[in-house]
């Protein structure tokens, strides 16, 4: 069975990514949890991954790190999922989505940082980041226009393109960002999966919050 | 014929990885050069790739953006030339990899910042720096060590992993950086590569040069 190493589910954008596909896939896995912010917290990290960061995905002798190579592996173990869409352009349209993320919205992540069990009414506005909300409602709407008919999925059903989206959707719901009606259906659909509420549900419990 | 939009060869660590894989599988492709540092940089970078950077593939109408998408890409439409390992966990590890190098490493980036042409006999040291130097040493001496008996690439042949090195071993030769030496004869082999010396005398005939 594989065991998934990931931070706090309040705060580890990056361990809800891997997280969700493998809900999504539903297959029985073991979490292992890293507090963040604790004193031994990087001692820990780095007993679990050289690389210093969660998540990792242990599968036997096997350890893979960082979120992006996680769902990689996972989009190859398990085939029949799909993944990453079908068709190989819309597939390397989805990795381009997917790579942005994983390299990009600094703006985003450091002034609207995911913490989930978070209400607030407004968030820190600059130019950096609205260029980054602005740019993820056009990828969405684009994506969703362009290439579906209908469905709720950016390409359709769920991909990796979702999952790594899926943090951004909470942070748009915490700091109660304005969105154009087709992106505020997008976060809810997202927000409304029960692998999602599931995390929701798990992070409200958690008692350690950053001080 | 694919079209790969990049941006300066001296200064353009991004644009070489896919440059570099684009070379290895002798594929012939256009160039198309965008001038970093310049006023209208910004709008024809944005005019190509709404993302806002290079590089950009583009093949026909679909247009890749991000150099870990477009090599996934690559490595796709050539499977002949296994860009990444054969073995399923080889390739999650190499994923790993990639995947670390393209989202970290700031530390290296920001004080090493790739510079093909210039020589110093030294760099601005920090903790962060040394770190990330440390890292990329045990990572090589790792993989080489363990998965291969022979052999100058990281996982016995060519593949991406190589390809997201390649600008971490020019910017050890241009800071001067002391390696182990079996750290040195993996930046030796990778800067001898002809394509590796095609890109180099490239980036000497530039004439734009940053203030
Ligand atoms: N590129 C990595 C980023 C992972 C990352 O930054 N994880 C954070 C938690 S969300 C972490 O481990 N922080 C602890 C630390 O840096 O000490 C990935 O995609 O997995
Ligand atoms: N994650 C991107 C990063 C690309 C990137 O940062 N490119 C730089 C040049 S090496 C760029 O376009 N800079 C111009 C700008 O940001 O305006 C990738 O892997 O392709």
């Amino acid at each position: 069975m594989f065991t998934l190493i990931i931070g706090n589910k309040n705060y580890s954008s990056w361990s809800l990514r891997p997280w969700l596909v493998l809900k999504m896939l539903d297959e029985p896995f073991k979490e292992q949890q890293i507090d963040l912010f604790l004193s031994d917290t990087k001692a820990r990290i780095l007993a679990a991954n050289p690389a210093g960061k969660v998540p990792v995905l242990v599968d036997g002798k096997l350890r893979v790190w960082d979120s992006l190579a996680i769902c990689e592996y996972l989009a190859e173990c398990f085939p029949a999922a799909r993944l990453w869409p079908d068709d190989a352009k819309l597939r390397a349209v989805a990795r381009s989505i997917v790579a942005e993320i994983h390299s990009g919205f600094e703006a985003l992540r450091r002034s609207l940082s995911m913490d989930i069990t978070l209400r607030q009414i407004d968030y820190e506005s600059s130019p950096a980041v609205e260029a980054d909300i602005a740019r993820v409602v056009s990828l969405w709407e684009e994506h969703r226009a362009s290439h579906i008919a209908d469905g709720d999925f950016l390409f359709g059903h769920f991909t990796i393109a979702d999952a790594f989206f899926a943090p951004i959707c909470t942070r748009f719901q915490t700091y109660n960002v304005a969105l154009p009606p087709a992106s505020q259906a997008y976060v809810r659909h997202i927000l409304s999966l029960p692998a999602m509420q599931e995390w929701y549900r798990a992070a409200e419990l958690e008692n350690n919050r950053r001080a």
